[in-house]
C-alpha cells in the first residue's frame, strides 16, 4: 500500500548514522557533504564553467589520462555506462563483452537495448578472464568495441587491463571499460592501458553519493563520437557541423552533446546537476589531496587486513585470490548460519551494513568492502569485531578474539602498497 | 586549451552569492542545501526505502495526482522526459506534438531518436495551441501518445491543459506533459487534466538543485509501459515476468524498472542518488509546508509584479499577455542597447543573472525569472532597480523611478491569485 502524506511531512531529514561496509554505497566523506551545500550557479555563469574546466582537470589524474575529453554525465555510474555504450555504438555493430560478473551481464543487456551484435568471453563467476583468451576472442569476433569491467563487485575480481588495449586498437576496435567500483580505490590507467573510454562513479572508491558519473574519453573516441554528432534543431549554431554516422540513439546520453557542452562552444544540453558537480569536484580534491598512490595503499591494505580477519574467524574468502579487487572481500556464508540472520544483527545492534549478493551468488556470500571514506583502519576492525559477535550469537563456533589481531597484523605488515 | 591543474587543487568550493533571475536553475532554498549534507544510507536500508516512500507520498500533490507510480528519475529534468518518452513509444508508432517553443523541438528531437512517426501541430513562439487545432490534429494522425509542454522557458508561454487529456483518451491515445519549467510553480493537476505522465525537476519553481526528474505515471501507463518489461538477466526473480511488447531502447530510463525499483520488490537497478532524493524531498516538503495554493499565488504575483515594472520603463513585455507563465517574464531589448552588455552589468555589477534567449528569439529578448526561492516581492523589487540603472548606463532613455512603485502596485493588488 502506497504510503499516505504525513501531516506533518515526515519531519527533518535525519538517518541513523550508519556505517556502510558494504559493496556500495558508502559513507561520504564530511567534506564532500558539505560541498553540496554551497549556493548555486547560473550553468553559463564564468565561475560555473570555470568550476566545470576544474572538475576536467581533477579526473584526469584520477582517470591515469591527459584525454582532453574528461568530464561528467549526469545521473548515476550507470547512467555513464549507457551514455559511453550508445554513443560508441550503433545498431549491428559487433562488440565483445569481456563477462566475469553480474555487471559483464548489465553491458550486455545495455548493448543488447542498442542493438549491437554480442560476443562475449566469459569467465566463471569469482575468476577474470585471461588476456590470451581476450586476444583470441578479438581475432574469433572483430569486434567494433571491446567492453569491460575493472573492478566487479558483484564477484569482488579486479580484471587485469595491462595490454588490454594495446590488443584491442591492434585489431581496430575501440575499448570501454566500467570502473564504477574501482576509481579512487585502485589505480586507474587510461592511458597505459590504452582504451578508450573509461568510467566511473562517485559511491564508491570516491566517497561521494550517487548521482554523478565521471567520464574519460580518448581523442580517437570522440572523432569517432563526434562524426555521429546531431545537433538539436532549437540550438544549432554556425561551426557545428552534423556527422555523417548514424544518430546516437539517446538525446541524454548523446556524448557528442556533451563534449559540446563541456566545450568552449558551451552548447545548450541538460542543466548541469550543480550540486552533484560541487561533490564530484569535492571527491576529487579529496583524493588528490591524499596522494593517489597513498589512497590506493590505504584501500589495499583494507582489504588485506578484512580478508585476514575473516580468515582467522575461520571463514573462507571467495573468489580467486590472485585477482580480488582491494576494496570489496566476498565470504562464504557458514552453512549453519541464516545469512539474513546475521546481517539484520549486524545492523540493529551495530548500525553496520555488510552487502548480499546477487545472482548465483546470493544466500551464499556475503560482501564487505572497505571504499574511500570508510577504508579505514579502525572501521574495518570495529566491522570484524561485530560480525564476530553477531556470528557467535547465532551460534558459529569460531575463535574468539582472532579476527581483529590478524586484522591488524595485515594492516601495519610492511611492503603491502605502492608507499607501504 | 584545457584547463592545468593548480597544486591547491583550486581551493574550496565558494561560489560568488548571485541572484538568479533568469529561467532556472534559480538559487536553492537553504533547507534543500542543508538537506543534501545529510550521511548517505544503503540502498535498500529500512530507512532508505521509508524515504523513498515518502517521496512518493509528498510528490502526489504537487502533481495533483493520486497516481501509486510518482517517484523520482536520476538524472536532469531531461532525463525525465527521455524516461518518459523512451518508455511509453516504440519505434515505428506515431506521437503528436503539441509545440509551441524549444521545448517542444526537443520532444520531436528525443522521439526522432526513438524511431518514433512524428506529427506535429504548432504555434508561433510567443503563443500556445488552442485545444480546437490539438482535437482537429489528434483526429487527423491518430497518435499513440500526445506530448506537449507545459510551460516553454523558451517563450515564456504556458499552454492550457484542461481537457487536453480527455481528448486524448477519447482518441485512444496516451498522454504525456514536460511540467519542468511549472512544478511547484503553477498547479499541476495530472488527474483532473486526465493526462498519463508527467514530469519536472527540482532546479526552476521547486527551488532545489538540478540532477532529479519528479516523475508521475497513471495505472493505465504503467500498464502499457509494464507489458514492455525485460527485466535484467543478472538479477530476474520470480513472480517478474517479462512483456510481450518491444522491449524499451534504454536501460537506464526503463521505467519498468525503475517503477520495480521503487516497489516493495526493490529490484535493483540503478543506485538511487541519494544526496539527490533528500534534496528532491526537501524541495517537496518546503512546498507543501508554505502550502500550494499560497506558493502558485506568490509566483503569480512576482510574474506581475516584473511584467508591471517592465513595462513602468517603457521596455514591451514578450508574448500572448493570456497565457504567459507566472514565473518567467520574456521582454523586448530596446534596439539601442546591446544585450550582453546589460546583462554582463547585472552580473559583474549587482551579482544578479537575467537570462539570454534561444534560437529565433536569440539577441531579441531577455528572459527574467522569479522562480521557488526567488519567487519574493524583494528579489523582483531589487531586480528591477538594478535593470534600470544597468539600461540607464547604456543610455537607454527611460522614465526614471517608475518601475519599483508600479511592481509594488502590482503586487500588492488585490485577487490576483487564489489566496490572495
Amino acid at each position: 500500500m502506497p504510503v499516505e502524506l504525513d501531516p506533518l511531512l515526515f519531519g527533518e531529514i535525519d538517518p541513523p548514522q550508519r556505517l556502510l561496509m558494504g559493496p556500495g554505497p558508502v559513507n561520504a566523506h564530511p567534506r564532500v557533504l558539505r560541498a553540496m551545500s554551497a549556493d548555486l550557479l547560473g550553468q553559463f555563469d564564468p565561475e560555473m564553467t570555470g568550476y566545470m574546466e576544474q572538475v576536467m582537470a581533477l579526473y584526469r589524474p584520477i582517470f591515469g589520462t591527459q584525454n582532453r575529453w574528461t568530464m561528467l554525465v549526469d545521473g548515476t555510474a550507470r547512467a555513464g555506462i549507457e551514455a559511453a555504450l550508445v554513443s560508441l555504438v550503433a545498431p549491428g555493430e559487433t562488440v565483445l563483452i569481456v563477462n566475469f560478473g553480474r555487471f559483464g551481464l548489465l553491458l550486455t543487456e545495455i548493448l543488447t537495448r542498442i542493438g549491437a551484435r554480442i560476443e562475449t568471453v566469459e569467465a566463471p563467476w569469482g575468476e577474470v578472464v585471461p588476456l590470451a583468451a581476450i586476444e583470441e576472442a578479438i581475432a574469433r569476433t572483430s569486434p567494433r568495441l571491446v567492453a569491460t569491467i575493472h573492478g566487479d563487485t558483484s564477484t569482488t575480481m579486479a580484471q587485469p587491463l595491462e595490454g588490454f588495449g594495446a590488443l584491442c586498437r591492434a585489431a581496430g576496435a575501440l575499448s570501454y571499460v566500467d570502473a564504477t567500483a574501482t576509481i579512487g580505490g585502485m589505480e586507474l590507467a587510461a592511458d597505459r592501458w590504452d582504451v578508450d573510454v573509461v568510467t566511473g562513479g562517485l559511491q564508491k572508491c570516491l566517497g561521494g553519493p550517487s548521482g554523478s558519473a565521471p567520464i574519460t574519453i580518448s581523442d580517437a573516441a570522440a572523432e569517432h563520437i563526434f562524426a555521429r554528432r546531431h545537433t538539436e534543431a532549437g540550438i544549432r549554431m554556425k561551426g557545428l557541423e552534423d556527422g555523417q554516422g548514424p544518430r546516437i540513439a539517446s538525446n541524454y546520453f548523446d556524448l557528442a552533446m556533451i563534449m559540446d557542452y563541456w566545450s568552449e562552444k558551451r552548447l545548450n544540453h541538460h542543466t548541469e546537476a550543480t550540486s552533484m558537480l560541487y561533490a564530484a569536484r569535492e571527491c576529487a580534491r579529496v583524493a588528490l589531496g591524499e596522494g593517489l598512490a597513498a589512497r590506493y595503499d590505504r584501500h589495499t591494505r583494507s582489504g588485506r587486513a578484512m580478508a585476514a580477519g575473516l580468515r582467522a574467524m575461520g571463514l573462507t574468502v571467495f573468489g580467486d585470490d590472485a585477482h580480488r579487487m582491494t576494496n570489496v572481500t566476498g565470504v562464504h556464508i557458514p552453512d549453519s548460519v541464516d545469512g539474513e540472520a546475521v546481517r539484520a544483527m549486524l545492523r540493529v545492534s551495530f548500525e553496520i551494513e555488510i552487502g548480499t549478493a546477487f545472482g548465483p551468488l546470493q544466500g551464499r556470500i556475503w560482501r564487505l568492502g572497505a571504499m574511500g571514506y570508510n577504508a579505514m583502519k579502525h572501521k574495518v576492525l570495529i566491522t570484524l569485531g561485530a560480525l564476530e559477535a553477531s556470528l557467535r550469537a547465532h551460534g558459529f563456533v569460531l575463535p574468539l578474539g582472532q579476527a581483529v589481531p590478524a586484522a591488524i597484523e595485515a594492516w601495519d605488515s610492511a611492503g603491502v602498497g605502492e608507499t607501504a
